[in-house]
């Protein structure tokens, strides 16, 4: 452990799983409290998860949306960080089991994010790709780029299309961005690569099993969302469950198939297995249930925050998990800790929806921002600035700038490299 | 394959086995040749190796110092990029085996590089790591900093000791390089991530079995060398012989032990195993032993070039394994199969030593060009304008350079990151 100096092992000690969005917030809000805070992490670094696909796709490297987590709290004097994974909470002897030894905690901010849901399809959770971590990112970028040389090198058309058959599963944000960015990737930057390829056999297969893209935004947006991609040579399909994936072929509920070397998997989100073993009542995604301050039933010391708590809204509805939800809760987690450490009463949490964006690709975007709904190319570049800005250090936002205006300009995709694994 | 147009297809297919220095300069060389060209490389990229210590001391991401080959091959008409690791070169049927079938040629270029050179010392192998490749340096920079990570959890001083002494063998330009960046890595950038750990315990220690560093330059620069080193907190120590390595401590040859978990092996260098399998003669470092043309003895039609040929010298020195002899073999290649195409005799290789240059750090190199020696800031100048020029392609050129001018002014490193493996 990073051993508090002797000033500081006085005050209580608030202990942070987790350094997304929610966590960091959480420790950044207690900089100034007569606390000492640390962070555990299984990474050293904090991932900007809204850039993944980009990686997925060649657009960024991994480097370029990852950021060391001891870079970000040199500013704080009160904060430390400690790399391990989080196995048990002991709340008994307020301890937390790790496989380095024990972390003991006065207070405790769970903010452990969210893990890919497959709905127990074995099949696809072998065989497909989730998307939460910069290891699927990394893999799914090495197998597209993979496919396309093989691909070429391939003497059977049906193994050949087979191999640049690439289907996304889920209409959510991640699906569209994901199924945009590939397409792009494919049209834009490997037919220069590929000059003797036929690109009339490269396919990208959006699969949903609703009826309409991005549910949470208004109906006119999702049937913009779906004819922006029918235009960036995406095939949009409705109504279609996927059963299970081996691999080479996709099987439909309805006994139909579909070749295809490469499978997506966007469509579900569960809360990190960690929060199910707490002993507490789960709501929808296995969230662990929280009061509306925040705590866990029974354990006022403790706190659970962003994808991994469920609380409803006003209407009865369950939080969305995304970050502004995350990082508004890491502040009422704070601030309740500081009104604990004063005696003050606390705090429920009201969440400012602050709308919604996600973007289609180059130059095409939707947003709904209090009632009001943008489009095209002004809703990307709300959206580009507003994740640029979000990107934490200096450094990481102009390297991805450049990134991004190079790509815009010259149509390119530097990071197009099979790495090992 | 990427199958040629019609057009091509009557023309000669030279192949170059190898997308590093050699292969790529004998591709480009032959731009304006009558033939056409495939590049054959288990990679997509090309790596600028010469930069591998920057990634395995978190200086640079793995992306700045990989280049797309089919990106560098865009603006070559007559040339195409297969994806496959060569297993064997079947001379009779001017065919060469791979994992995806098979590849005709008409001419053959081999530029396949070196390997780690363990002198079949299987522990080291084992439990050491080599620096030749991406997934290497990768894996160095993970290795290091979470020993930090780990030590600073340490409560046994004698382990976490072991755990903060980094142990690089062989005193040529990787092991001096390498020596050299991990050491400023710990005193300028990890001092500030952990504040609490005790900087006396780290250590960074240079072994050489002979008396000098640097051997291949002049007496004084070695003397220099040393000197920079010591003064940038590495340990050198000369006439030190591993005799084996079991991750947790170092076994001399003279008995003697040093507790370690972590020792780099950059004590030598063989040809790629791909030449021992030719039937040809072999010379030192299992090169293949080529004529003064760089043809294969009996095999007019193979050509040999870079860290793979074995050539003298006109004093009977063999040729270094260096990038300038790669690059000027493969004009001379090249141009030998241009003459063979117009029935013209061909030319002999003779090396044009362009110097050396060698950095030991922040501010410091050393270098002997055309009789001349430089040493201190000047040197390091030349190295740095030299080697960025080299590094292929303006973005990844840009992106080199704002990291460098970060870490230089801000004493940091960005890509302190550890990422799944």
């Amino acid at each position: 452990m990073d051993l508090p100096s002797e000033n500081t092992q006085k005050l209580p000690h608030v202990v942070v799983v987790g350094a997304g969005f929610g966590g960091l917030r959480a420790a950044r809000a207690l900089a100034k409290a007569p606390v000492h805070v640390t962070i555990v992490d299984k990474n050293n670094y904090h991932l900007f998860q809204p850039f993944l696909y980009l990686v997925a796709t060649a657009g960024l490297s991994a480097t370029d949306i990852a950021h060391p987590v001891r870079k970000i709290l040199q500013g704080q004097q009160n904060a430390s960080f400690t790399l391990a994974e989080v196995q048990e909470v002991d709340f008994e002897n307020k301890r937390l089991h790790t496989p380095n030894g024990e972390v003991p905690y006065d207070y405790l901010v769970l903010a452990v994010g969210g893990t890919t849901n497959y709905f127990g399809n074995q099949s696809v959770a072998q065989n497909g790709f989730g998307l939460k971590d910069l290891d699927e990112a990394t893999a799914i970028r090495n197998h597209i780029l993979k496919m396309f040389e093989l691909a070429n090198q391939e003497t059977d058309p049906e193994v050949r299309r087979a191999m640049l058959t690439f289907v996304i599963v889920g209409g959510g944000p991640t699906g569209v961005e994901c199924a945009g960015a590939i397409s792009e990737l494919n049209r834009l930057v490997l037919t220069k690569d590929y000059r003797h390829l036929d690109f009339n056999d490269v396919r990208v297969i959006l699969l949903e099993a609703a009826d309409r893209l991005l549910a949470h935004l208004p109906a006119g947006l999702s049937e913009n969302t779906a004819a922006v991609l029918q235009q960036k040579h995406v095939e949009v399909q409705f109504g279609a469950t996927v059963q299970g994936y081996d691999g080479k072929q996709v099987t439909f509920q309805d006994g139909k198939t579909l070749p295809a070397c490469t499978l997506i998997w966007a469509a579900g989100v569960n809360a990190n297995p960690l929060v199910s073993t707490l002993g507490a009542d789960l709501g929808r995604q296995r969230r662990v249930k929280v009061l509306p301050t925040l705590q866990l039933p029974n354990h006022p010391e403790v706190f659970v925050i962003g994808d991994a708590a469920y609380l409803e809204d006003g209407q009865g509805h369950p939080l969305p998990m995304v970050a502004p939800v995350a990082m508004q809760q890491a502040e009422t987690a704070a601030g309740n800790i500081r009104r604990i450490l004063r005696g003050e009463a606390l705090n429920s949490f009201v969440y400012k929806d602050p709308g919604s964006l996600a973007t289609i690709g180059r130059n095409q975007a939707v947003a709904s921002i209090s009632g009001i709904q943008f489009k095209g190319f002004l809703a990307w570049a709300v959206w580009l600035v507003v994740h640029i800005m979000q990107l934490i250090g200096f450094r990481n936002r102009l390297v991805v700038l450049i990134n991004w205006a190079w790509d815009y300009i010259f149509y390119d995709r530097f990071n197009r490299l099979i790495t090992p694994e």
